[in-house]
């Protein structure tokens, strides 16, 4: 079993010279976020990543999270690293510091959210909803309910959880059944099963507050007819005490391929006579505030993809150096360590790039958040957010399907030992499995991607984007030397791919509907590598401009560009084909009527 | 959970149309194998398979082989399979018939084999190391071991192993350190502890027949001091019958991600005072034998692949025509079952068109390897090894690295149900994970094919090979139609991919030795791709031939060209990508130095 060392060195890199933390920290309100601290805050993330949340991970796989009588036991050490973490003010740190968060920028939360996750992905899935339901309770909630719940929600002293799908309604929440029934004292019983309810049920902490979605009983059908309430597991006194136990029940718990460690419930409200609730925001209201929180929770699983990617690097690398086999194919020495052989350096160099192409545009993505909520300038925000609303079913599809093929790319690395449960890497391919599924799986990302990001608006933020990639392969192609050229060449290849693509979707959306929904995935897979492609290069101009100016670690520098290279090389000379079936993929896909399958 | 039908109607037009069994029947010995009894025996294969392996695949899995004390127990009902399994002659049914088997084909063994991988991989993994142990004995055993072992092994009542690997020699056999000490009355005594042994051990039949390589006192270092030793679990008397149980035992077993119900052994040998073997065929030649029979035994697991993927892909069509989500993108109805949503239908049709390519090309190697074996031409027979020969690593590692990818799809295609173990989606891609990694890795099979295969020779065969393949394209190009054209422009640029690439392995693989092994495995893929893109052109144009002659079930034949069609926009498309790898990829991935990772 492999531990986990967070990888400061590059998660800085990414930070100063492609996400421009500098400039981040000039937005109002992030003054506190100068380099020199967000190091110290990142290198404390790492030692608790580190030490307290990687030993639990495999461990918290083998025992699961334990349900009995409507109760749910965590595995031994994850109640004590919770209160660690709270302790410790983890919890917070992206939160609004009117109630007690920290308020550091997106950029920051990202890198430090990419270590719990990679420590231990499962634990990290509860500080992770509690984020979402206190965003929705910000965003939405009365000032009343403000006071009630965020203060603990965001210590973490409450935990928080988003109850959306229904055995019928899970990408399709129009479906939606369960009911809210007003009282006439302003709240409502809610009566209703929901399903894969992620920590809806745990013995973390003392309460459990859940956001459900449920109908009004005069609720239009369909997705226009969803509110949102909130309901605690235990009441909360007007002086913040808890009261009597609501009626929101665990009824069980899933038995999951991976994430064993996170009790994903199956919550009966009303079960007893009704779960009180309230409602949040406006009736009705509900999908639209769940679709604002949505990108939010999009962009953190995508950073699970990126987060497990790393930690299946660290362990495969550190397998290919100690494991002695076979010979070295050019002078005979041997037997060496596999790290030798030129299939398993190519294994590890898909993982490594990948790896980082992927951190450095979901920090990019994150420092545009950042921008989008904070800059002065309107334009500039605009802009920004146009970036952002583009880049996260990139970031989400994209980064958790990359990251199941590093997970697996892993455990080929170990050969048989990685098909052994005890080795570990498994365990990161059964944990990343969900990634592409929760939070709106890959073919909706997709959908959102070549429809509401793209055709919508007639492609204009995707070219000027485009535009923006080209500014970089035009610096890259005055560089000299061998690397250079070849990033160059693939990336215009990748370039050229994405522009006929994206044209075609623009086109097309409007007179072959499903023509072009057939080309979804392919598209996000395509627009993904060249966008993590786009990022490579930049990193690798950066390093040269390092390596010029004799700054710094010429070895780390180096390797940034030979690990774009490889990325040009291999990932990146997948895009043409990517785009051909965009393109050309429709009609063969349709054609077959159901009965012929 | 799904049950599993045999893809009869697959499976018979591959072997008609695509792999000759017409002329299979030509050759001597196999006269018995017309059309007719053929079908026979697929259709009483697939009732065995559907109605007696399928429904114990997840109990199995759940249940998993239990290890106490020594000996191992079998999950609930494989002992009552087994004994029904052998009752009705299964076992031997490729066998030599002087020892009790039907001497059928390859090509309908492997028919009826994918029949027991898709429905039980797990047991099906105890015929299949018998096969192996029985090919060992018929090719190298002594009269007296063919007398004492092969009746009862063909018949099944005893199985057998194949005991290679050990914890310091996986991939590299040269590392073995098992020893046998000769007694002096012609047995040894042998002493080692042997890892990964698939069903070393278990509570199906009475005796265990264990094939273990090892080193005698004074055999040479390497791989050229290895000999082969047959060991039974119990003695076998002159008459037959069993004496004592010999010093060969199953100290543990493996907690694996997949196969839960297929043993994996840890043996010891010798622990108490040596276990007794005979020595097979000569001394130190063991590892050639050894690769003798590998071409078997790595078509048996790409079959798995094959299997597998088919498995899954059942599943995934059920739920996708069961599962009601989502409105129809074009007229707006609904909701509907997902089928009706082109993002599923272009993974249903990557997991169809995949595993139809895998299917035909194995078949159609199988048919290549009775005609080396049996045809009466000796240049014949010759021309069918060197297909043979080069086609087995890319059966081998191009099928299980599909089979995985087309298991995580059928995953994928179930959204949140498809992470629950009880839905079954799961286990597939669990058992499916190990086919990339035994029997040699996917790395071992390509630098098999780039080295032995191709450079070797200087790329002989494999020209050879396109040529055919062109000559299928030039008849896909006078077929008219939108899917014809659309076939053969793919499948041209597939080929040029592949004979670029193999151009660039065949003279650069002197010079550049590690810089062409980088590039061995996206070769593997590439060939792999186009040479599946072959046969389902091939598989168009016997369906074009049947609809233009009005022939058979339209529907059917109208699919074949489709699919064919999809499978050249979606995946041949991939190829030049592939190529690019192969011909660019070397530098970027041999420059780090390894601290630099």
């Amino acid at each position: 079993m492999s531990g986990y060392q967070a990888p400061l060195r590059d998660a800085q890199f990414v930070l100063r010279e492609l996400a421009g933390i500098g400039q981040v920290a000039k937005l109002p309100g992030f003054e506190e976020a100068t380099a020199d601290v967000v190091d110290a805050i990142l290198e404390e993330a790492g030692k608790f990543a580190g030490g307290v949340l990687a030993p639990l991970n495999a461990s918290g796989d083998q025992t699961g999270a334990v349900w009995k009588d409507g109760a749910v036991t965590m595995p031994p050490g994850f109640k004590e690293a919770y209160g660690q973490f709270v302790e410790n003010g983890w919890n917070g740190i992206g939160c609004d510091p009117e109630y007690g968060g920290q308020g550091m920028p997106k950029l920051v939360v990202a890198a430090v959210q990419e270590m719990w996750k990679a420590s231990n992905m499962a634990f990290s899935l509860c500080p992770l909803l509690t984020t979402g339901a206190i965003e929705a309770i910000t965003l939405t909630g009365s000032p009343a309910q403000k006071e009630k719940f965020l203060p603990k929600m965001i210590q973490g002293t409450w935990t928080g959880t988003m109850n959306l799908t229904e055995p019928q309604a899970g990408s399709d929440l129009a479906l939606v059944r369960s009911r809210a029934v007003p009282q006439g004292d302003g709240t409502y019983k809610i009566f209703g099963q929901k399903i894969f309810i992620t920590y809806g049920e745990h013995d973390m902490t003392e309460n459990v507050i859940h956001l459900v979605l449920a109908r009004t009983p005069d609720a239009p059908e369909g997705v226009k007819g969803i509110s949102l309430f909130v309901v605690p597991k235990f009441m909360v006194n007007d002086d913040g005490s808890l009261g009597a136990r609501n009626d929101a029940h665990c009824v069980s718990i899933e038995h999951k391929l991976g994430i064993h460690a996170s009790p994903t419930c199956v919550m009966a409200f009303g079960d007893h006579g009704g779960a009180t609730g309230y409602l949040v925001g406006k009736e009705n209201e509900g999908l639209k505030y769940m679709f604002v929180m949505m990108n939010a929770a999009r962009f953190a699983v995508g950073l699970e993809g990126v987060a497990i990617a790393e930690r299946a690097y660290q362990q495969a690398l550190a397998y290919a150096r100690e494991r002695i086999q076979g010979r070295d194919l050019a002078d005979g020495s041997g037997p060496v360590p596999i790290i030798r052989h030129p299939d398993i350096r190519r294994m590890l160099m898909l993982m490594k790039s990948q790896t980082e192409a992927m951190r450095a545009l979901a920090y990019v993505v994150a420092a545009a958040h950042d921008a989008a909520v904070r800059h002065p300038d309107a334009e500039e925000r605009k802009r920004n957010q146009a970036f952002v609303d583009l880049m996260i079913p990139v970031v989400k599809g994209w980064s958790t399907e990359t990251g199941i093929e590093i997970a697996t790319l892993g455990i080929q690395i170990h050969g048989g030992m990685g098909f052994i449960e005890e080795t570990g890497a498994a365990q990161h391919l059964r944990d990343a499995r969900i990634t592409t599924i929760y939070e709106g799986t890959t073919g909706i990302q997709a959908i959102d991607l070549i429809g509401r990001k793209i055709a919508r608006e007639g492609g204009a933020t995707i070219k000027a984007v485009l535009g923006v990639m080209r500014e970089t392969n035009a610096h890259l192609s005055r560089q000299s030397g061998d690397d250079f050229a070849a990033i160059s060449t693939a990336f215009a290849h990748g370039l050229q791919a994405v522009s006929e693509a994206a044209e075609h979707v623009a086109t097309q959306f409007g007179k072959d509907i499903k023509g072009v929904h057939v080309g979804a995935v392919p598209f996000l897979k395509l627009f993904g590598i060249v966008a993590g492609g786009w990022q490579m290069a930049r990193a690798a101009l950066a390093a040269q401009k390092k390596l010029a100016a004799g700054e710094g670690d010429a070895g780390f520098y180096k390797a940034k560009i030979t690990t774009a290279r490889f990325y040009a090389d291999h990932v990146l000379s997948q895009a043409p084909g990517l785009s051909y079936a965009v393109i050309k993929g429709g009609p063969g896909a349709l054609e077959l009527a159901e009965d012929q399958f």
